[in-house]
């Protein structure tokens, strides 16, 4: 057993890496999606560090994933009384994360360092990493505007119809030394793209300077899990984000996403119909249960696609032979 | 009826402010100490501000008056989870004021203007102002080296013996226009001293350029109110501090710190025996219940100190007559 990565954004593809976690413990490192970071009140948000923290932690509410178990409304309820904002809605317990972060950015602290001491005051054994300690910022272009994805999201209601996205500072944004040392691991066994919005979880990811080409260059098998089924997306805004920048919503319109990059594509039973079309864009498929509503709902899917990984390395090598 | 103009700090300076504010609505203006002010996160704390504003809008807590009423601390048992700092213990509520003033200031708003805003939020109609918009800070001169207050109260529990004070700011400070226009008001009945610890509550006040000089000058009769009863301070910690600093720990004692600024000075029934002792300092004595534990004690205190004020004018009318 080797080393995994496993790219991470939203619930979906927090729980995949909860799920891997269980399995391989300190051999995981989850690289994280914070191109939705955003300021408010002065405090940095960071969404899917923390859920992924929260989920790995075992303190993420079963409901409401993004944020921990038992979340109260105690400071929003003054905050809206002293006439403070509306949205997006504090949690009490949420703004931890994100009061300490602004904390140590303003003391010259990285993102990662802060990240890391956060996984080992939560007793979190793997390690979970911000894509980058330079920021990305992935803008919403609307048929009202060009917005935050924050703005889109928590104030806007993801209402206005999406005509593209933007990944401003993605070009320029280095890997972090700790991203690149996961990838370069000498045992790098898989490379997982969690299920999560393609646009706005997992591309900012990959729009990271280099990033791309080392996943290419690495050769491990690098294995996405469709976060559409059914023609539904799993969780928030893909499938009406698919729509309306012309993809089909289903997992067929997920995998072109990730046309030469991936090597196994991952849908859901239900959608055995897209098997074929996925096979055509060049990506070996399983068909699993990808819908994870339980604990053992993620590590079943986590040995599948690690098995998935595996299975696609010994076919390589029968090839080469 | 004229205006009133109170200088308030801690929960005792507050109950009395409430008092008036009950019999004099917008016709009040409480002018706040600020000495105390602290960053801490980030976030921009205002002790006795919040006080003022939680009492005066009838929802500070009935056992712990400088927060709210049914105050949580879910975000702190977060903090404390990813490594935060234990000390000051923060609540849930009572961080939306500092949340949003911080924003304001950093938003090149005045403290002032903020304060303001949170009274018409809270449906406040009298004026509660900051001493200054500009900073003071009380620092405390102790036996293990000076500190803030703050870190003498939150962090080390008023625990090292207290050798000075000094008002970092005050002789620069400007006393903001809306405090200058409270007590410039043509209609001006009287000042009231609030009941707190002199050192770190009232003073920062009087520190400022010129206050007393206006004080003198305005002529309305000055009146404060003990803040020891029977030996023992009310609230906090001017009890010790008066003793450390050499000072008789009595109303007396807390009388002689006003010598030559009030007029008056109200003490409890109980410290009958000190009348004739401030009396000698060159003040009028009034000996009523101090102890204000029902809102109607506060009404009655209040009502007790404006007669008082009346008299003092009206003697002086006689005097020059």
């Amino acid at each position: 057993m080797g080393t995994v990565v496993v790219l991470a954004a939203q619930v979906g593809g927090a729980k995949l890496a909860d799920g891997l976690y269980r399995l391989r413990g300190m051999d995981l490192a989850v690289v994280v999606n914070t191109g939705d970071d955003y300021r408010h009140l002065g405090l940095a948000f960071s969404p899917d560090l923390d859920t992924t923290l929260f989920t790995l932690a075992g303190i993420a509410s079963a409901t409401a994933g993004w944020e921990p178990e038992g979340e109260t409304r105690a400071l929003q309820g003054m905050l809206k009384r002293l006439g403070g904002p509306d949205r997006p809605l504090l949690g009490d317990k949420s703004l931890a994360a994100p009061l300490l972060r602004a904390e140590g950015l303003a003391n010259e602290r990285r993102l990662t360092e802060i990240t890391l001491d956060f996984c080992r005051r939560l007793g979190i054994e793997a390690l979970v990493l911000p894509m980058s300690d330079d920021p990305v910022r992935t803008n919403v272009l609307t048929d009202d505007g060009a917005m935050t994805f924050q703005q889109y999201y928590n104030e806007l209601g993801c209402d206005p119809a999406v005509r593209g996205l933007q990944y401003a500072g993605a070009a320029e944004a280095r890997i972090s030394d700790e991203v690149l040392d996961a990838l370069h691991a000498e045992d790098l066994e898989a490379v997982v793209i969690g299920p999560a919005n393609p646009y706005h979880g997992i591309r900012p990811i990959l729009e990271l300077n280099g990033m791309r080409e080392l996943l290419r260059k690495r050769g491990a098998p690098v294995v996405a899990v469709t976060p559409v089924v059914g023609g539904k997306a799993l969780q928030g805004s893909a499938g009406k984000m698919m729509r309306e920048l012309g993809r089909e919503p289903t997992a067929l319109g997920a995998a072109t996403e990730y046309r030469s990059l991936a090597d196994g594509f991952v849908i859901d039973r239900e959608d055995l119909a897209f098997a074929e079309g996925v096979r055509s864009l060049g990506m070996r498929v399983l068909a699993v249960q990808t819908v994870m509503r339980t604990i053992d709902d993620r590590v079943a899917l986590a040995r599948s696609v690690l098995e998935f990984a595996r299975s696609i390395r010994e076919a390589r090598a029968l090839e080469v032979e």
